[in-house]
């Protein structure tokens, strides 16, 4: 069954604030089994909300509208409603006599403004909202469920779970769950994984793939829609397997872990403790896993060397070379001396604008472990920005392939 | 001038991710003197993305597009953009040729997928993107003119600056023109910047004023809009200079001068270098001192000593305590000595979310010049990332009045 999403405020569009919302119901629709081929955002314009409306009920089983019911003068959704299905506009006497009592109550004096709130497009049903004080619509329009809740964060959240998603699994008769898992690669760019993966992505619709970029990872997203959760997850394991054997070792994560959390569970495992010589990094690599909650059980210190005779008087270093493997070597074993530690990860290179020894981009990273020491040469794209970040990440991910010794 | 903004990516639809590009490519807009009225996200679904283009290119001025344009199979906004407007596909050999060095150089061999990047719509020119491999795309369509840009946020976000609104302005034609000037700020929050400028908030709506609030950073924007560029200019001067009396010394920069860049030029002015000696933000300051291109004219080195022991062994520490500013002291004046710098700052602290010593979030930050030494304990709110991150560019700004001897 096909929803459609349709958020109301001019506040959004202003970027005044985001629209977490459509990703909230997006998600939770995606897990009730429902597909959103459009999420719209509108402003607070009566005329442009009903055409947005109509479009979206003539090409969806339902919509979702979020915003624009509260009491004020650009709250429009009712009225949007009646112009976009060609409805007259009815008055709750029922809902009027609650909200007269609910302020009075607080012994309060009722602004008229509120009453907007007891109409509704005729043939709406009022949906309880004991958050706030404007219902919810549920209204049926040619076979296309309409639901108008309020923009508000937890009245709309309160209003998925209660009336949304349960007068949704009503309409369609149906019942179903999606499940997706996340793979995080690194090591090959995302063209090398869709070429890789490509006779997967073509062979199978359910699950589906889908890749994303970012950061120098590549991640790659198994979806499945299944009568059932278990089912789901059953119909994801064959084709994670299928993409673990393909990509191999460049498969470091699932889900949200991290490559810091990777290297810190291993080095936990092993009870090992890392420190960092840095030159180009200028700090990066000790920050990244140090941003790892807890990180003092592994994590002892760096030492950030720009200044050549620093290298040599804090790491020991003979080479004169400021950006090579022999200096990067260098201080990655002088980093397991100087900090007292298992694992020296050392980075030194060429970040830009301006080159260094080698043209701009040139990095070196070496690892030394109590087993062996290795150093790497990558040309990375990009400005220093970006040379700095991808290098970071890279020199995390060669720990972890000199730890568990896959790298050599 | 009306311009509709399009999302690209099913993971938009699941939630997984929100739409943050929209948000900021509206406030961006808004401040550029443009209207905004539908935004719209749609799926990696070229029949359907394609309808959506159509539409919006009916109806708007102006359409930019986020997402879709980067090289694996479910990258479909050139088909998209061929399908909605009835163009035939080209290829740039100059584009290829282009991404075939760039991969040459970094020693790889290209994966053909990559190839489809050098693809464009017939009459499409293509933006040069620095932050990625996939360029953006203008196209004039009847008189609407439609931009495409990449969905990761940092690509979006350079192309949004170089290329879109530049030329949403030079396709408005119109007379005006609009300048703004940022004024960067710190040390106050933004409902206290907020209040100061409340009267000249209200007194002025050409040049108007917006605040904007980004890792503990305040940033006041003044607009105007002028026949021309120089006029605007004037209009601001004087906004600006009234701003600046109020705010005082907590206007440490404009436009897109960073923290560091102003500490990189003070040191620079003097001949003075810096290292850091760093516990909690492990590195990060060293991190983002070294993004300053020609970091090595003033950055010598850090030592980040996480363990106790590194502290006295690499910094001569005596302090027994792990997060005061006795501590803090000692490790800013020790790296001056272990790093033969002019300015040495310290941070140690207790980022969370475990307490150390201190309850969690509380920093000491500690400045050591040629001229005298002081510490300054924070408590920063948030998580351990946004708590190390805020304390990060706390440091830096209490070096610049450490330098300029505001501090005390």
């Amino acid at each position: 069954m096909i929803i459609e999403i349709v958020a109301v405020g001019t506040e959004l569009l202003l970027g005044q604030i985001t629209n977490e919302n459509a990703a909230k119901i997006g998600s939770r629709l995606a897990e009730a089994g429902f597909d959103v081929n459009h999420s719209v955002m509108v402003g607070d314009n009566v005329v442009r909300e009903a055409a947005v409306l109509a479009l979206a009920a003539s090409r969806s089983d339902g919509v979702i509208i979020t915003g624009g019911i509260g009491p004020t003068q650009d709250d429009l959704t009712r009225e949007a409603m009646c112009h976009a299905f060609n409805l007259p506009m009815r008055f709750s006497e029922t809902y009027a006599a609650d909200l007269r009592k609910k302020w009075a109550y607080s012994g309060r004096t009722m602004p008229e403004s509120n009453l907007r709130q007891a109409e509704y497009p005729e043939g709406a049903e009022l949906l309880f909202n004991p958050k706030g004080s404007a219902p919810g619509l549920a209204l049926r329009v040619n076979g296309c469920l309409v639901l108008a809740v309020p923009g508000v964060p937890e009245e709309m959240g309160f209003l998925l779970e209660s009336e949304v998603v349960p007068r949704l699994l009503v309409h369609s008769g149906e019942a179903g769950v999606v499940k997706s898992r996340l793979l995080r690669t690194w090591g090959r760019s995302e063209s090398q994984v869709g070429e890789m993966l490509d006779h997967v992505y073509r062979a199978s619709a359910n699950p589906s793939i889908a890749f994303l970029a970012s950061a120098g990872e590549i991640k790659v997203r198994i979806t499945a829609k299944a009568t059932d959760a278990s089912t789901a997850e059953t119909m994801i394991d064959p084709v994670e397997a299928e993409i673990r054997d393909i990509l191999g070792n460049s498969v470091f994560g699932v889900e949200d872990e991290t490559i810091e959390t990777v290297v810190a569970r291993l080095l936990l495992e092993r009870e090992w403790t890392i420190g960092t010589a840095e030159s180009a990094t200028g700090g990066l690599v000790a920050g990244r896993l140090t941003s790892v909650p807890g990180s003092s059980r592994f994590f002892r210190g760096a030492v950030v060397a720009y200044a050549p005779d620093l290298k040599k008087s804090l790491l020991a270093v003979a080479s004169d070379e400021l950006v090579s493997e022999a200096t990067a070597l260098e201080m990655a074993i002088g980093a397991r001396e100087t900090l007292s530690v298992d694992v020296g990860v050392a980075v030194v290179g060429s970040a830009g604008p301006e080159p260094l020894e080698q043209p701009a981009g040139t990095m070196v990273i070496a690892v030394a472990t109590p087993k062996s020491a290795r150093a790497m040469t990558r040309r990375f794209p990009g400005d220093r920005e970006r040379v700095r970040a991808y290098c970071t990440t890279a020199a995390l991910h060669l720990v972890r392939l000199a730890i568990t010794e896959t790298w050599w």
